[in-house]
């Protein structure tokens, strides 16, 4: 049995879009409703609390659109309001980016030790840390907020003295530590691989968390008999929605999902706010 | 006659309190009734049509307060929703934080050419260029765009080794330009002044925006006899709202105003909504 319904995907801005290019890769069939909320974000720097209301505004939005999976593709809400967010859509199942990471890195660290990058409330929600020892308590974690890291990739520095600098501003300790898998806890990391991946050590195993997430949808909607029929074109069917229409959301958004959108379309935050008093 | 109502002060976040510090250095018996909102800061890289609709809200917020003057300390909010802004609060006076800053450098400029920097909403609006091409239209002006200072002072990283490579990215052009006077045109940037001025040749001078902003509205109070009675501590009666207690916030506060405020409040996000609906 198929099934064609969309799959829904947010983030506090573009960068989940990182997680929407690993499921076209592995899906090109899949429709995707994606959601990002532009017009708030950056979400990492903000209180449990209000990061907790923006997710359930942003599931509460996608549950209106009949989908079959949500994927929460922003590393801060997944860190901090899992659970809530899930108690919002009720029966639709719900990936976080955090859980998928942590499996693949638990499977490859042979010295039980694993270093995690991410927002500030990222990594002070320790939510990788609990993720990992709950599958491996023997292993050892390494948190470290790296909060430069998402402004250089919005500014597309990304490949200049500046982004070496302060890669090795923030991972220079973690190096040290002997970790042998590093988790790129956010979705903004992946424009940084190259950077990270050159200045720490080449036996540190970098883990792309929007690749496992993706990998994580394509097992459960398997599992579930709830793929879409094949001879469709995903991305033709997709639509992509945002709060704000900020400069460059064109070109910013291209530059995470390796393509051009021509569709984005505007969502403006009173609507979002009402779907959730609705309810 | 004295006026004892306090001045409201908004910013996109806590940068507006470098304008609060200057504001209790010329008249410490002033009350101030800050507002920053610090649930969507920052402001900067957002459409002209979210800052207008964030700004509006700031801005009633204060009005419900019965203030005498409103500052709006936010240069992005100043730069493309001024109008939109005194229109909403109707009879209170309005000071932005654009003209006073380009009224000192075109009284400071001998070679009429005065270089900007602020964020992206700011430079774009040419807000600046305007204002000072309105006083003088034969200085010339370079606006620069540097949207990595507010995260590097967020992050409190305003004296390193990376703070500088940053400063230089940006600003070297400008100082090829053989502009004479330099406006810090954001709240966030006197905390990088050492930083600048270390990297900008000593002749050219830097416009604080900030103190020249508190220094207009100590002219604009009494040129309206609506100064409070000399016998009051102001920062004792003032009152700080922010619409997210974010991580830090207290220490980040200090780091502005250079002193310790015990007393920050929370103003939810769909109360300053309201409050615009309610009109």
């Amino acid at each position: 049995m198929s099934d064609g319904r969309p799959i829904g995907v947010f983030d506090s801005g573009l960068g989940g879009l990182t997680v929407v290019k690993e499921l076209f890769r592995l899906m090109p069939n899949e429709q995707i409703i994606y959601l990002g909320d532009t017009a708030r974000c950056p979400y990492g720097g903000r209180s449990n609390e209000t990061i907790e209301s923006f997710g359930i505004q942003d599931a509460s939005f996608l549950e209106s659109k009949d989908i079959k999976l949500l994927i929460v593709a922003c590393n801060t809400v997944s860190s901090v309001a899992l659970e809530k967010v899930r108690e919002q859509v009720g029966e639709i199942p719900v990936i976080g980016v955090v859980l998928p990471g942590c499996k693949a890195a638990v499977t490859r660290t042979a010295e039980k030790k694993i270093g995690v990058i991410g927002t500030r409330a990222t990594i002070r929600a320790s939510s990788y840390k609990k993720a990992i020892q709950s599958i491996d308590p023997s292993i050892v974690v390494y948190g470290k907020e790296c909060p430069l890291f998402v402004p250089l990739v919005e500014e597309g520095v990304v490949n200049h003295d500046i982004t070496y600098s302060v890669v090795q501003y923030y991972l220079y300790e973690l190096v040290d530590s002997g970790i042998d898998c590093l988790i790129l806890g956010c979705t903004h990391y992946p424009l940084l691989m190259e950077a990270i991946q050159g200045t720490v050590s080449s036996r540190i195993e970098l883990i792309d968390s929007a690749m496992w997430t993706a990998k994580e949808a394509y097992d459960i909607l398997n599992a579930l008999d709830a793929r879409a029929e094949e001879d469709r074109d995903g991305f033709a069917q997709s639509h992509f929605y945002i709060t704000d229409f900020v400069p460059n959301f064109e070109k910013s958004a291209e530059r995470f999902i390796g393509k051009k959108i021509n569709n984005i379309e505007l969502v403006p935050l009173d609507q979002l706010a009402d779907l959730v008093i609705g309810k």
